[in-house]
């Protein structure tokens, strides 16, 4: 096991009619005035919004508005934001969403306490050393957000999806009702779990070190988002497995699961934010496209993890049927395993690594991915 | 699944010589003078005293000392640790020890703000509203007290062996070296695994709701101890072993695995404790005889979940075999299962039972827990 730091002083708030209690827990962390920030107006619609409102009403909680996140939340927004932020005096920012409204608020939240351009956080040529306290209801379970200190924001003018981490933005309060979480389209469902076993299989297969502990608790988050997603395709309204899916994703990517294994790498990821940027795909359903084709690729760099996934989540002897089941099981529950489906021809290719590589040398691993290799992998999907 | 709040602000500092380190975290925390707290002197024999106070020295921290914390640590001491800090404006109380040193400076840190009796919070007659942070540097991974808000103190006047909960006394930052476990004897190792595995099964059998996730969690967490507990007696010296028992230990009892379960109670440990608190027996030897009797009296109120303990555990589809093959595992690893083992005859159970029962009317249990329930449980063991 290598040394390790966690820590994760996010308070969850979990269950149902919790998000009626947002404005006391603002008013016990000594807040007076929020940025309510949120999407293109969904919670307008399910009478969300009205009960934030009359939460903060009640406890004398002053705010301001800012909607129009959209999934990949933008520069642009998050810039609107800071400005807001700063021209009011805003205390803390309010994110009532999902994670890509989380996102949003924790990049704002770093900015109104900057001086400089906020993408400097995103390029490493500044560190986040204040932020404003971060708070969310959240509507949909995937990425996380809600109880880390990770904010992905793709810039308009660069085409770069890039991200921050900081506990310093880590929300203080995350409330998590999973009843609001019961409209999302089956579509969006299959994608937030498709994110989920993402995070989990990440570090998992490219970590240096597997403690057993660690595997085994992935295993047991991939399970649960496996069978949980099944019976939630089947029945929207089954509440406690919208909660367990809810509560597995959280941990997911809070920290808990690349402790002691030297943290592993986001290949993933980085090829999957290439595919948003330039195509604006969902991001789960990019990462349904990456996940088997990069898997085939690496299979051979970690045999024996790849036999262990095999075996744990599917109860087969062959890391090849691994693969393939999960492949299946994407497909099955209705995300996109290849680039055809996402409209993407073979010409896209070299532009889409192009990207990527721009990325991994952001995130320091570019020895690991040139561009050729990048190409190898997205030509398997 | 039910709602519930996690929140778990502890910083885990986990690796080889992080306790090097202690006076810098203690610095960044702007305490400038802490008591160190710490047991019957066997950190003064392995250098790790040494090492605290060099790092002390280097980051200028002031301290006063107060040693002899015993297993199952008593109330003086802890009063005695109250009036040192009151009297020399002490900021922080640094444990350097075990669960028991843990749990001492963390009443001691409750205290230190109260102008009443300490004991009033553990008798419920009063509630903790400010305490001094607490730091820890652990020699021994079992009770989860470096991640909780929990202290177990005994009241040597009243034979009371009783316990609180707030999160102002958890850790700020706990240091865990796996390193430093390694001298522990094999009989404590032992009571150790069976401490861990006590957490992880109170709530697993008795709570009201079972979600597949948490059950899964503590299944980790049990076959986690169970392996590294084999491998640990058989090489002490196996750090990878040694730290996954200390992280998986840690997850035992920090809050993690009860979340949305609605809680359950802990009978093993309300019994337990007045073994402790009348023959001073180990902690874990009291539960390693307190567990399988409570299995037996306890396993028909929960079919199902005994059943899965089986399966799971040890790959038996007969829930009694599950009972059976963890009191076999208990023997083989050189804990008592038996009162007999504990030189307690049957004349003692009476008084147990009159004692424990008083700790059912402080934790709420006596409706479930009778003085005769208790005597049917005991007579089982």
């Amino acid at each position: 096991m290598n040394n390790f730091t966690y820590y994760n002083p996010t308070k969850i708030e979990f269950g149902k009619e919790k998000e009626n209690n947002i404005g006391e827990y603002l008013a016990q962390a000594g807040i007076k005035k929020v940025l309510l920030h949120y999407g293109t107006g969904s919670i307008k619609k399910n009478g969300l919004y009205e009960k934030i409102i009359i939460s903060l009403n009640k406890s004398n909680i002053e705010f301001k508005e800012l909607s129009g996140v959209v999934s990949n939340p933008l520069l642009s927004k998050v810039n609107e934001g800071i400005s807001l932020s700063k021209e009011n005096n805003i205390e803390a920012i309010l994110a009532v969403g999902g994670g890509s409204v989380a996102d949003s608020a924790k990049a704002i939240a770093a900015g109104a306490k900057y001086d400089g351009d906020v993408w400097d956080f995103f390029i490493n040529k500044a560190e986040i050393l204040e932020a404003l306290p971060v708070f969310t209801v959240m509507t949909l379970s995937a990425t996380a957000s809600e109880m880390n200190g990770n904010s992905v924001i793709i810039n308009e003018n660069t085409k770069q999806k890039y991200s921050i981490a900081s506990v310093l933005i880590n929300p203080l309060i995350s409330v998590i009702n999973p009843e609001l979480m019961a409209t999302v389209s089956k579509e969006y469902l299959a994608y937030s779990a498709v994110d989920v076993i993402s995070h989990c299989i990440e570090v998992y297969f490219t970590a240096s070190t597997h403690p057993n502990f660690n595997s085994a608790i992935v295993e047991s988050i991939i399970k649960t988002i496996m069978q949980t997603t099944e019976i939630l395709l089947e029945n929207p309204n089954d509440y406690d497995a919208r909660a367990e899916f809810a509560w597995a994703a959280i941990q997911g990517l809070n920290g808990l699961t690349p402790a002691g294994t030297e943290g592993g790498n986001f290949p993933n990821h980085m090829i999957e934010h290439s595919l948003s940027a330039l195509y604006n795909v969902a991001h789960g359903a990019g990462l349904a496209v990456v996940i088997p084709a990069w898997m085939k690729y690496y299979k051979e760099q970690n045999q024996a993890q790849f036999k262990r996934f095999a075996k744990e989540i599917f109860n087969s002897d062959d890391a090849d049927v691994g693969i393939e089941k999960l492949e299946s099981w994407f497909s099955k529950i209705g995300a996109p395993t290849t680039l055809k489906e996402l409209n993407i021809t073979r010409d896209g290719i070299k532009e889409l690594a192009t990207n990527a590589n721009a990325t991994a040398n952001v995130w320091g691993m570019s020895e690991l991915y040139s561009k050729e290799t990048i190409i190898e992998i997205l030509e398997k999907a």
